[in-house]
């Protein structure tokens, strides 16, 4: 964006949109799992939206007294760090090690272009989601997960066979969804062993 | 999804799946906007993502006791219609008029699917968000209209001049703008006169 016409009184709007306009990446940050439809595979800012829809429709299944406001606002932002540091495939154990720091470097960068009160409020909201300590964080963890199972099983399985991922794989997932959700960690619970059932997932 | 294994208490969390299984297909529905790289047409779930995510970012801009949990809330749903009744060109005057029954009869099916205190909450936001009367809607209106024209200024004037956009009718945008956020509405302002001098939008 050219500063030219920019008065310094607008160096604070000007910061957040260098932010607005690097954070436009994540649509093109491209994760395993399919489109319901099967079509093709989703983008991390449609994942987002997703899952930040997805908590406020399901925000009943957190522990009483959860902010689910602070948990939309935790998954609006909770993929940011992968505009540099790419999706990792959550099977792939050895790439998950080694994402760990690319991801706090990504964080340090990209919140750091907005003006430094936000930039420290946003890198919270990032960290609290990655530490899982709060309730909020487990929740907010627990549809992240919950989201691509549900993909799957809409999907003959999507991409659990290309992958060759198996139901223990995928059961160790489901622990985290019940950690931050007993009932949805039930259900997915549930879909995984219907998948199984049905020969798209291997046991 | 299949009901077979679904106990009768699990009704409610059956019907909030039955609409997140519905809401997947938002992101099969294309705006004319393109992304910031220019790479492609952007579809209407990360867009929702986007404005949320702006929604949090330039909050500050909005007028005093502005609630943007609230305006992120509403632009999260804000885009659920066009599900039934695709994305109309903002320029297409024909277009606009024709879609406002449609968008209602949309509203009227998707939020059904939810439990019916959520179907009402849900469609309230929608309503609220469609009718502009208070500054969050307002709020949020600015930035469904602020995001478009930053992309295409990003864009080298992106899809205006395809569609033979005029700066006139993106000012009067820029007005929707204003009436949510003065300092937003003067940048965009600001941005429009600078497509123009750029050539790449037409007077």
């Amino acid at each position: 964006m050219s500063r030219v016409t920019i008065a310094p009184e607008e160096d604070r709007l000007s910061a957040q949109l260098a932010f607005a306009v690097e954070i436009d990446k994540l649509k093109r940050i491209i994760r395993r799992n399919l489109l319901m439809d099967g079509s093709r595979r989703e983008n991390d800012a449609e994942h987002s939206w997703y899952a930040a829809t997805l908590a406020m429709v399901l925000g009943e299944h957190a522990p009483p007294g959860t902010d689910i406001q602070h948990v939309t606002a935790m998954l609006l932002v909770h993929d940011l760090v992968e505009i540099d540091a790419g999706d990792t495939f959550i099977y792939d154990a050895v790439a998950v090690a080694a994402q760990a720091a690319a991801e706090r470097a990504a964080a340090d960068r990209i919140f750091a272009l907005l003006p430094a009160d936000q930039a420290v409020r946003l890198r919270e909201l990032w960290d609290e989601f990655e530490a899982r300590e709060t309730q909020e964080a487990r929740f907010a963890k627990a549809i992240d997960r919950f989201a691509p199972i549900l993909a799957n099983h809409h999907t003959e399985g999507g991409t659990w066979p290309l992958f060759k991922v198996t139901a223990a794989q995928v059961k160790e997932k489901v622990q985290i969804i019940e950690d931050g959700s007993p009932s949805l960690g039930a259900y997915a619970r549930e879909l995984v062993e219907l998948s199984v059932a049905r020969g798209h997932l291997s046991e």
